[in-house]
């Protein structure tokens, strides 16, 4: 590998529920074609295939996707280097660790979620080559998305000094906040949403862990002491990566760390939270429909119907979200999507009782 | 067969869209279980069951229905005497022909829709008694639904002089109504819906049409001297049958008859002519809903759900209709529904443009 060469690494551990009936736990968000004609992993790791900047990824998945996970990225000619195999999820500081520990110690990895969309990908290049020296010098980077409205859903980051062109200490990290702490926030500037992209040397992010999460390092070290290894995939052992303490790498490491640096960049960004951050972003028809799949829709305005299957026909309504898939429907008004969660509850409760 | 049995005939022929995507040609209303747990073909035969009152159906439906048919009968303990198996579809009269032909001249036949549901079936064979001393006279009997509300969508019935206790002439049939003068009606008074539900002598009918259509009752003969007989099946020759003009029985017969009697009754009767008529009758939750199926309705109210696969879920939502087949989904404003055949035509132009 080339000294420059950046290793991707992407994470395709999740498996929320807030696009459900869509996402499941067999088959998440990132794995469907959401918002164009590639699955939204493989629109993750097609903006990182330019072989004078970057290596062939290292994907760290649950292992039940991993079959298609590489199937996937096949089909784009992007083929993991190498697939780590998670036999549970234990959250993003172990996830990120593992890939560390699997990687040359010099290497700079490129850490992002798989089910994040970026509209111009040209602009994250940038901020990465941007990021580079800081990275070789030590610092962890995250990349700060500038905000674009008040939003609560995420949790912020105030930049400090500058270290270079576009690149900047960090202040501090905040939590998600309330509308009104959100709105100061965007009136004040200088503070740009965690969108959970990172950069690094695999040997900073290393010794970041063994000051501030030691047993988290020591424990995904041993699973890998034990993994079971094939070419080109390596599967931690179940028993002690199971025992790893779960915690984000955010609360681990970066919001402790003390060399933490933040590139803001507009690149139209969206981590496709929920079904009406689907019907924002991308095409929409003259009503202002976002549809996908086998629909008809006829005096529809303001819409968002998405099939996976059958087909869906919508007569004189609007604002309404409708999500078919082969085995269930989801009807809901627009703006208030975050409510599938009221849905999914209740579902998993009437399946408990069943079971009992 | 005791003489003062009647045999229902029971009439499965039609195959509307105003309950898509239920409703198919392949599947039409009537063999669905809209309404309760048992379909509403099973419900009209289940309604003349009286061994004291009623023998053995006789069915006319398209031939691929029969089996179906033959098996729901079956199950309710109402095996048809005969069923003659319509090649295609020629309207009403001729329908009415083939029963009239095959059943004993002296017989009372009871020619009833299968797809219409009776919420008082006790009030429904009080006015079959009632009718039965004119139709033995001589009278076509037709059963006039009371109105209840100034609705555009039927035929009325203007009753005329006091034949007996509860049988009336009929002054007049009169074509659907505009709403100004559907509300003259019922203010009036003396209308009544036609809601295609007859009582006559075979014999009678027979020589109505003799006078009034003698080229339907003529051609229908014809197609039955070539039938193909099984036992207690009958299937007209196709293509004499296929030469049969199309003609409603009201407009053949009923309404150029000069022994045509009315009884009127109010016994809770709809056509289910549409998916608002399905929401109005029957059972609905505490918020208004009517659900069906798998269905999970949360802060949901004034809706139609039904399910007859796919779990559908709503959230949020107030005066929808939601019908979910396994391959296709509707979603329409209550108050609307009759806008599905805008959608029906729409999905039969693109289907012939495909074919083209």
């Amino acid at each position: 590998m080339a000294a420059a060469q950046i290793i991707p690494v992407i994470l395709s551990g999740g498996s929320g529920t807030r696009l459900w009936p869509l996402s499941r736990p067999e088959r998440p968000k990132q794995l469907h074609a959401l918002t164009g004609a590639s699955t939204m992993l493989q629109m993750t790791a097609a903006r990182v295939t330019d072989p004078d900047l970057f290596a062939p990824p290292i994907v760290v998945a649950s292992g039940r996707h991993v079959g298609e996970i590489e199937e996937q990225l096949g089909e784009i000619g992007s083929r993991p280097q190498l697939s780590i195999l998670e036999p549970v999820g234990r959250n993003t500081a172990a996830a990120i660790a593992l890939a560390a520990l699997e990687a040359p110690a010099s290497a700079l990895l490129l850490v992002m979620p798989s089910d994040h969309v970026i509209g111009l990908p040209e602009r994250f290049l940038a901020a990465v080559r941007a990021a580079v020296p800081a990275a070789r010098e030590g610092h962890l980077l995250t990349f700060g998305i500038a905000p674009e409205r008040p939003e609560t859903g995420y949790g912020y980051i105030k930049r400090g000094a500058a270290l270079a062109e576009g690149v900047f200490a960090v202040e501090r990290f905040v939590e998600k906040p309330d509308a009104a702490t959100a709105r100061r926030y965007l009136a004040e500037g200088g503070y740009a949403w965690n969108g959970g992209i990172f950069l690094f040397e695999a040997a900073t992010l290393l010794a970041g862990l063994e000051a501030h999460a030691p047993d988290i390092l020591a424990q995904v070290r041993l699973s890998l002491d034990a993994a079971r290894r094939e070419p080109a995939r390596v599967t931690p052992n179940p028993e002690l990566f199971g025992a790893v303490r779960s915690k984000s790498i955010d609360h681990a490491l970066m919001e402790v760390h003390d060399r933490v640096a933040v590139v803001p960049v507009q690149m139209d960004w969206s981590d496709v939270g929920s079904w009406d951050a689907l019907h924002e972003i991308g095409a929409k028809d003259e009503d202002g429909n976002r549809v996908f799949g086998d629909t008809l829709v006829i005096d529809t305005k303001s819409c968002l119907v998405h099939s996976e299957g059958p087909l869906v026909v919508t007569v004189g309504v609007h604002d309404l979200i409708v999500v078919a898939t082969g085995d269930a429907v989801l009807i809901m008004p627009r703006g208030d999507s975050q409510r599938v969660k009221e849905a999914v509850e209740r579902l998993a409760a009437t399946s408990q009782e069943g079971q009992a």
